[in-house]
């Protein structure tokens, strides 16, 4: 189905130019000078173009003649003996359909054939490479990234179909997750359950460092330790899928360790909870992500005044950036072939350098498509608290005395994975979020 | 016990000079050009030296004081919020022992302190790093790796003990594995199984990746593709294992996917497993590797022979390196903090340039704390087979209607990891390798 990714691309560059797109496709990676050898992932813009999931491959698209030129390495018996078979021409002709298969070494001979007068390369390393054999000719380092990043913001039904089978085999690993967690438990147990069923679904690859967290744990964004025992009274919080094909799934939980909230639990989680389910309702063609992000964060405030965590008017709260005390993160971001997907920040959109949104990784005005996770969260931070507790501006918003119990409490984020349509969106994730659910399966 | 590792290397390197050591340790690594992180993994040396498993340290040794400079990174609440609680210097202090700790904006300034005459490196980068501090001074580059390796190759107790506890972990997740195996279930199942019971006991780094193939697919060194079904009648090989505190694990065994050995698996399986005895009852101080390599390949060639697969006097196959079409890799490799430790070929001594061994990855002479792999195999490689066949100086020894009906054989690898004693070995692995014992197994 890559051969769609490739039409998209060029109907976006101009097919008048005699010009040519060159990319060459990921090596295997290393760890420092050993011989581990990380499992191979092809480069994502690579991959959106050719669907080869195989070191060493190079790719020139013809802009004129619209012509698909893929070249593999040349692989010798050795090479069999060690890494497998080697495909015969006549299988990765199959396998990848380009309109003219060559192996690497004709490289330069087809580049002197198609004369192009300009090549557009998306990295500095490959511009480099190309220009060794075309000494004189421009090299174009900004088109082909924009006009990638373009194609991938909006996904083709088939890759809409990876999308939603990583989801269902992500849906089935936090089920189980669910289900296993227990007091006295480590966190890389509930990690291996989380794995053995991914892999046991056929999804090898992670699609980022999986977070397992428990107790204070939990409010630590990016937590990958997961080695700590799970206490009873903890909030677990879990953040983890796989890829498929590529695409990835990037699901979050939080549950209560023992399988009951208690009230303090019960009243964070439901405001985020809330602020999730409010966006998730507002998603659709024309909701700006910017804005959405200030209405989760203005729902969670709500609820942590409710909690009589936070005082003060709910403006004041956000117009003096106390939001950003418990909710230091973004919305969401874009997901693809990218677990943060391409295309947050088109050109001339900046980040908003404020507290509370800086993080925030995309702004772009929801379109039918775009595919993007919702997660708003809240945090008991110590690094975050301490300070605006000693800091006369932000300690009149805030109830010491029940903060200062809660610098343990740690975090709840809530994620789904959503498909924007003509008038909402698709939320792929079915894990369990109510806490009735929740509290049911647990006791069951 | 990292102190141990430094007094080592201090009494390999000349305390008489006004000399430093510098090192740094790994940061986080990324894929290409995305903020996909890469579980953190320190490198080899720096943990050697340090125990420190934490991204952004540097290390000074002062040789002439013998003492030890630990550089920290200096982090502040953003990373905190994102990373983790931000170690107090009284933790890094308890954690790590330095003489003197530090935060690395300090390095100039005891560097100047300090005032070498000579600086250790490992590696050109660093070297260039530290030489922007201290512009004229000489830089070794070859003395402190050498010195690393040799401290390296044999082990302290508290190594051996790690390395124990890293194989009696992979003991548990092979025997799940074997447990587990039947025709119809995946390839990749298998590796959720194995995956699952490492992390479930606290492994948390693979220590290379693991090979789990089915059929054709076990004749293939490094397969890592693992996504065929596991067929009636195939044999199954894996080959895996986890780290413990960065020591590695690495065994492999081959089992009939059914339950029960076919005849001809039988005879291939026997002969490998009696090279193997042979060799783990020969491995004792002063035994040299590439001898224990070709008593295997002999061994296996009788059993060959025995086996009506190939033909002629045992001299001669190997003399004219039939043996290398059926066992083309080494008989084992030393293992530590990398799964291919340093030290296999010392300063002066090359690898032997004959196809049966010249992927051998050590020529030691055995001593007592050396910890290496015994890993006698043969396999079918159509790849090499086929042109054997064509080819008359190898074909009179070859069966050929024997050896045509084996092109999807596979091939059998039996690898335990042992430590040289004084009068002998101490064998890590104590999954069943012995017919009987496996058919029973899987039977019930």
């Amino acid at each position: 189905m890559h051969h769609l990714h490739r039409e998209k691309l060029f109907s976006l560059l101009d097919d008048k130019e005699s010009a040519i797109v060159y990319m060459k496709g990921a090596d295997l990676m290393y760890r420092y000078d050993t011989d581990y050898e990380f499992p191979f992932r092809q480069e994502s813009n690579f991959w959106y173009l050719t669907g080869v999931n195989e070191p060493d491959f190079h790719l020139i698209l013809d802009l004129k003649n619209q012509d698909y030129h893929l070249f593999a390495p040349n692989r010798d018996a050795q090479y069999a003996v060690w890494h497998g078979r080697v495909k015969s021409k006549e299988q990765l002709q199959d396998d990848y359909q380009p309109d003219h298969l060559h192996y690497e070494a004709k490289l330069p001979q087809v580049l002197q054939e198609l004369a192009p007068e300009k090549i557009y390369c998306v990295e500095e390393e490959q511009a480099e490479f190309i220009e060794k054999f075309e000494r004189d000719l421009p090299i174009d380092l900004d088109t082909l990234e924009d006009a990638l990043t373009h194609c991938r913001v909006f996904k083709t039904d088939w890759e809409l179909d990876q999308m939603r089978e990583a989801a269902r085999v992500n849906n089935i690993a936090h089920k189980a997750v669910l289900k296993a967690l227990e007091p006295g438990k480590y966190e890389h147990e509930m990690k291996a359950v989380f794995d053995y069923h991914q892999i046991k679904n056929g999804l090898m690859q992670d699609a980022y460092n999986g977070i397992f967290a428990a107790g204070e744990n939990s409010a630590i964004l990016h937590y990958v330790e997961n080695n700590r025992e799970i206490k009873d009274g903890d909030l677990f919080l879990i953040d983890a899928g796989y890829e498929c094909n590529g695409y990835a799934s990037d699901f979050t939980r939080t549950y209560p360790a023992n399988g009951a909230f208690t009230n303090t639990q019960a009243e964070i989680y439901e405001a985020v909870l809330e602020a999730q389910k409010q966006v998730i309702d507002a998603a659709k063609p024309k909701a700006k992500m910017e804005d959405l992000h200030i209405l989760a964060a203005r729902v969670m405030m709500q609820g942590l005044k409710d909690a009589n965590i936070v005082k003060g008017a709910i403006d004041d709260l956000m117009e003096e950036d106390i939001f950003a005390l418990f909710f230091p993160h973004g919305l969401g971001h874009f997901l693809g072939l990218d677990t943060h997907d391409v295309g947050g920040y088109p050109k001339g959109v900046e980040r908003i350098e404020r507290p509370g949104i800086k993080y925030l990784r995309m702004r772009r005005t929801l379109q039918p498509s775009m595919v993007l996770t919702i997660e708003p969260g809240l945090y008991f931070v110590p690094a975050l608290l301490k300070p605006a507790l000693e800091n006369d501006k932000a300690s009149k918003f805030l109830n010491a005395s029940k903060l200062n119990d809660m610098m343990d409490f740690g975090g709840v984020r809530i994620e789904d994975n959503i498909i924007v349509t003509e008038d909402g969106c698709e939320n792929m994730t079915t894990v369990p979020k109510e806490r009735d659910e929740i509290e049911k399966i647990m006791a069951g």
